[in-house]
């Protein structure tokens, strides 16, 4: 845990230069726009530790999978989200001496991100070498109203000195990423120019993706400029005067396209256009529609803590990178854990997104954004059946991989990819949620039946019947606790199963009650017949589910209260993590828990489960977690609020909300948690707020940490905005809509007219 | 299974020329003389399917460890047996054209070993391209009297032209694994010649092993000499005159040695003195040692089996192979699972060793050599503790390493490395099976106590106490059956392990009694306590042990009970081998068992359960096994004799001795299965001859399959030699000792006067 980012409302604010943290602050400080993204890496040269990254969403290749020894079913390759050009370097050399902040005594740094803007400020007063004193301020922001561009404003003022320097700035495409299994680079230069234009397009070996990178620099007073090209890279040099204590400033504008968007003859002329309206209108023009932008998102997304600085931060910081990570614009993409941050785990879809980042679009933005993330799944249908055919089940049998870029696996350890079924249940559920939220119920006559029917056979093809238990088992398995891999009847993905196949049988009817002829579609295109629903049945019936008497908890697996159940209390703190310091062995033997399993499974389906159940597993489970996972203190806030366990809530929401602000992990440097971010949100809003949706009414429940005066948030339900405001006696519930709408506030109905409120005391 | 191979007593020959299966004769006739070896490769030039290889035993890489996703725990690296450099090329070139046999017309090709002699023979004629009718003889042999030496003599006779030809002939080092995780090369150049001498000195990077490989050649006749050296090769290019029908001759003799026995300043001089000994003494000296130092071998370790010429072949083939991998002269080398015929697998040491190697080296060699094996093991002991320490563990507990060359793990999948711990419970049980052999129980005293003493550590570490089931359990374990993975109360481990402790105990009191000097030298050197003991005991009396009260069987481990129990004889053959088509998921949670597991328990123990016992669990758990291991079928085939199921005890030694020859697994390419040949080598004579020691005293219960007129072996016992002979009625046990000895036969006790017989009827 690290504690340098001052706390601020609105700012993550470094207020130091702190090298040995600059791969955590880049993280933090990345920058996004749905389309592209990056780390907040310096403009000039830094020869310290660094972690360079550009990101272009929906951009991946295809490298060629390492494993010690191969298995059948493996994915060929796994799909890394590729690190990009890089647009933002601006190195200013003087009179010989390259600005490097490693090699200067920097001064007053400070690197700001301004999440109210969406806008990355830096300044620093350096001393180079030789003696130059040297002020630099820069704001950078990647623009979210026109998502092709970029901008940077530098500003060199030298403070004791006056002296030629010269300025290089353009694109760099000879670009590596970190996690290459063979040390490969997978970009090649297709076209570039560092004349009249600046640009680099590069492809991806493979899967050929082409981008072009161009950008344009303005700078007052150039005395002789030359052009810089080398392989994959192109730029422009100027030569300049700088004067002492007179500012210089230099305007970069970018702009990035791919193949994605444009067609490959197109692309070129595209991006220069996009450019060079962008460099007319100017930064000013720009960054006013970025803040007005930021100022859309915040009015529908933003969460207020008042008497908590660290919290407000915390919160603002998940919020702020969910939206600048995911737009919901383009069906294809997706959220990758690290977002724009960094890019490790490669992919960019797990379910994470379905899991714990639903909820947030849900709420907060148009509908259209989740239904992106929902279709994003069918059009994978194809793949998910072919995958399952991999692994040698049949007849339309869907099993969703456990992280892909496009559709196909491409995680190649067996006990993740061939075992982590849940998955599929995570996605399935996620039908449900966006049906019982939206109350939009033809999606499941237009896409979601055909996912659950894929999902459903899968389910019923999975199971066996042991004839000993006289039951259905599911053997195999690895639930989201990663800490235990093979293992039979895990509690959380049988009953999520049932689950599953319940809600398929629901749908089946409905769809065929209620869209008729999307349901003889559904019938033909997935050569699905009623009868099959008859194992479903005896499935749901006869599904074996661990159960322990003595305890009365749900065993989470076969054999796990075999373990020597020695609660994460009595462990010796210097072996924490403990994956970063146990063997695996002894991870797996152990009673530890990576995060929520059993618990997982109490909070997907809370409805079905008195509060005594949840209680009585929660603190049974509770006790072995060591929360290695950044997915785990977001289902324990919201269950420890629910049972009346207020300090661990508030405890959980901290560790969720400020997990990489404070780099609890101490794996911040690699990049930002951000599909977690999503859990933080459901923190507040289903674990402190109470939220939840009981047949289509929002009902709130809330509560509020001691610690705080008040809290707010809204929710997007059904095209109403919902203000919830708590303070410490009641709470408020203000209907910002047009129409008026039912909600339960704990537990009592209320009908609130447009524009009014309804208050009750807590 | 291919049935190209003919059969015939003593040879192994093909003669045909089979391009297809060239890589798969290549490995079946593969010769070795415990020093180095190598794969019958072609010497001339040939660009069809092969695969080169030569091997030099003991000589190991460290490959850098490649796994998609890294584990606490796992080593850094992979050892491999490298692919070394060689010195078999006699590259033939007339008038432009290379003598390829991918590309002429090849006619009365023949390929044999002659393992009575331990030579390699080729002849064949083949067409160029151009016409050119040539006639090539080659026998090929390793020295096994004189180990770092090898001769080939090569003639050539043109059939209907005379011309002049280029012959090349050298050492090349330039030499790749197949299996490099990198593609990376692990040879560098240290030093060569192609003047007076020819050789190459190369040494591994990182193992910095120095090999130095030296030839001469002569040639009757040459017209011109030129040197030829480039990176890692040295050669001479002979320029001679070919007459039409006349036969031109090469002989060319290698010595190869490396810095395992001799410092780096001598290396090269002592090569050159060895090879320049070997090249005076001649050919056909060096042949006749050759046939004298087979014979040797032979006369104690031959099994003959009249009536059935498939059989015959079968267990001299795999006799050969045992007895050219592995000498036992040096105590650093042992037996790697594809000896010197292909690199697969790295490493050269498994439990293989100990489980399946130990009893024929024990019965038909020097004791020495058993001895060196179990020395071997002790060496490595501290490594093992170390090992134990990587996963955890303390205080002298040791875990021997799956996969080894020097004594440190380099094994890389979690389910193997950390968990197919059973390797340890077979390194504990030959201690047994050595005293017991050889009655030399000061072996406890001087090495095996402290291996004992280690081991016993690590099982009383390893299981944990379950309050639920109030037994100790022994959880994330992986048995013999790789096809299960990390499963709990494994009953062939956890009943080894029980039997380890015991005879640990028994040990303890035995040295303590009798070596009482020995006995404080451990106690000190292990750092030993006899209250340690308490806790063995404890582990002895309640360790969990499953067992199906219904089927009256142990159960494989928890859970398996829980599968779809469907006999392999209802799979549809297609899918068999179920590894090459079945994805790893699918083969996991089925009920195939790959190998013999809770039989392997069985046969280990044997004299702890009764025939019904084993009986009922052989019939149980062998209808679900695949046996798509190597070492599978000698197991089945001794339970099976033993329980009066001949027919099938008949089926499992084909399977076992012709496993290779006939390539029933579709991988004899990659080399041939040298571990599971000691296990060939049980089926005969544990298993049809029905061989155990009793209280030291060698017993014999014979049976003879249906098809065979007589079958006869020899064993090795406590320095007498006692021959075997099993006919249709009878059984002889003759005394080829100078000592009365007393054996049982078939129950019945009889003392065997020397140079004696003793028949009874069967």
């Amino acid at each position: 845990m690290k504690s340098y980012i001052k706390h601020d409302p609105w700012k993550i604010i470094e207020d130091k230069f702190n090298p040995d943290y600059n791969k955590i602050s880049e993280s933090i400080c990345s920058l996004g726009n749905g389309k592209f993204g990056q780390r907040a890496n310096f403009e000039e040269t830094f020869s310290g530790k660094t972690l360079q990254g550009n990101y272009v969403s929906g951009v991946y290749y295809p490298d060629k999978t390492r494993v010690g020894w191969w298995k059948n079913g493996y994915p060929e390759y796994f799909a890394k989200m590729l690190n990009a050009p890089d647009w933002t370097g601006i190195k200013i050399n003087i009179e010989g001496e390259e600005l490097d902040l490693a090699k200067c005594k920097v001064e007053n740094f400070s690197r700001v991100l301004d999440m109210k803007r969406g806008v990355l400020e830096r300044s620093f007063t350096v001393e180079t070498e030789s003696g130059k004193r040297l002020e630099v301020n820069s704001t950078r922001f990647l623009s979210i109203a026109r998502d092709e561009n970029a901008a940077i404003k530098y500003t060199v003022t030298p403070k004791n000195f006056s002296a030629k320097a010269v300025i290089t700035s353009g694109v760099d495409a000879d670009i590596k990423n970190e996690d290459s299994n063979y040390d490969e680079k997978f970009w090649i230069e297709i076209d570039k120019a560092a004349d009249e234009n600046i640009f680099v397009t590069a492809e991806t070996k493979k899967t050929k993706f082409r981008v072009c990178t161009a950008v344009i620099n303005f700078l007052p007073e150039v005395i002789d400029t030359k052009s810089v090209s080398k392989e994959k890279y192109a730029a422009k040099q100027y030569t300049v005067q700088l004067t002492e204590n007179k500012s210089f400033t230099i305007y970069k504008y970018a702009a990035v396209t791919s193949t994605m968007y444009y067609g490959e003859n197109e692309l070129l002329s595209k991006t220069l256009e996009s450019l060079k309206k962008a460099a007319n209108d100017g930064f000013d023009t720009l960054l006013k529609e970025q803040e007005n932008a930021w100022d859309e998102k915040w009015k529908e997304s933003d969460i207020i803590i008042e008497g908590d600085v660290a919290a407000q931060q915390g919160i603002r910081f998940n919020i702020f990178q969910l939206n600048q990570t995911y737009t919901g614009r383009d069906e294809r993409l997706n959220i990758g854990p690290k977002g724009f941050t960094g890019e490790k785990y490669g992919g960019t879809t797990y379910w994470d997104t379905e899991a714990y980042c639903l909820p947030f679009y849900l709420a907060t933005a148009d509908k259209k954004v989740a239904h992106s993330l929902l279709v994003y799944r069918w059009k994978h249908l194809k793949k998910a059946i072919e995958n399952a055919e991999k692994l040698g089940f049949t007849h339309g049998a869907a099993l969703y991989p456990m992280v892909t870029a496009n559709g196909e696996e491409c995680h190649n350890e067996w006990e993740i990819t061939f075992e982590e079924i849940h998955r599929n249940a995570a996605i399935a559920n996620a039908v449900r949620i966006y049906v019982d939220y939206t109350g939009e119920d033809k999606y499941l006559a237009e896409y979601g039946l055909e996912v659950l029917i894929g999902i459903s056979r899968f389910w019923a093809q999975r199971v066996n019947w042991s004839t000993d238990k006289e039951k259905y088992v599911m053997l195999g398995v690895t639930g989201p606790n990663e800490y235990e891999n093979n293992v039979n009847n895990n509690w959380y993905t049988s009953y999520s199963a049932v689950q599953n196949l319940k809600y398929t049988l629901w749908a089946i009817d409905f769809v065929k009650n209620n869209y008729a002829a999307d349901y003889q579609r559904i019938k033909t295109v997935c050569d699905f017949n009623e009868q099959e629903t008859e194992k479903w049945k005896d499935i749901i019936e006869k599904m074996y589910l661990g159960y322990d008497e003595k305890r009365k908890v749900f065993i989470q697996h076969d054999g796990f209260l075999d373990k020597e159940l020695i609660p994460v209390s009595e462990l010796d703190p210097k072996v924490r993590p403990i994956n970063q310091h146990w063997s695996w062995d002894r991870i797996l033997r152990s009673c530890y828990i990576k995060q929520a399993d059993v618990l997982q499974g109490l909070y997907f389906f809370e409805n079905q489960f008195d509060n005594e159940t949840i209680k009585r597993n929660f603190e049974f489970y509770e006790q072995f977690t060591v929360h290695e996972s950044s997915l785990s203190s977001c289902i324990h806030n919201i269950l420890a609020a629910k049972v009346g366990l207020f300090d661990k809530a508030y405890q959980y929401y901290l560790n969720a909300s400020r997990l990489d602000l404070d780099d609890y992990n101490n794996d911040t440097c690699d990049g930002c948690h951000i599909t977690s971010m999503g859990g933080t949100w459901m923190t507040i809003v289903q674990g402190f707020g109470g939220m939840r949706i009981k047949d289509g009414v929002p009902s709130f429940d809330p509560i509020i940490p001691e610690k705080w005066q008040k809290y707010a948030f809204k929710i997007m339900h059904r095209d109403t905005l919902l203000k919830i405001e708590v303070v410490r006696d009641s709470v408020s519930v203000e209907n910002l809509g047009s129409k008026t709408v039912k909600v339960l506030i704990k537990g009592y109905p209320a009908e609130i007219q447009p524009h009014s409120k309804t208050i009750k005391i807590l």
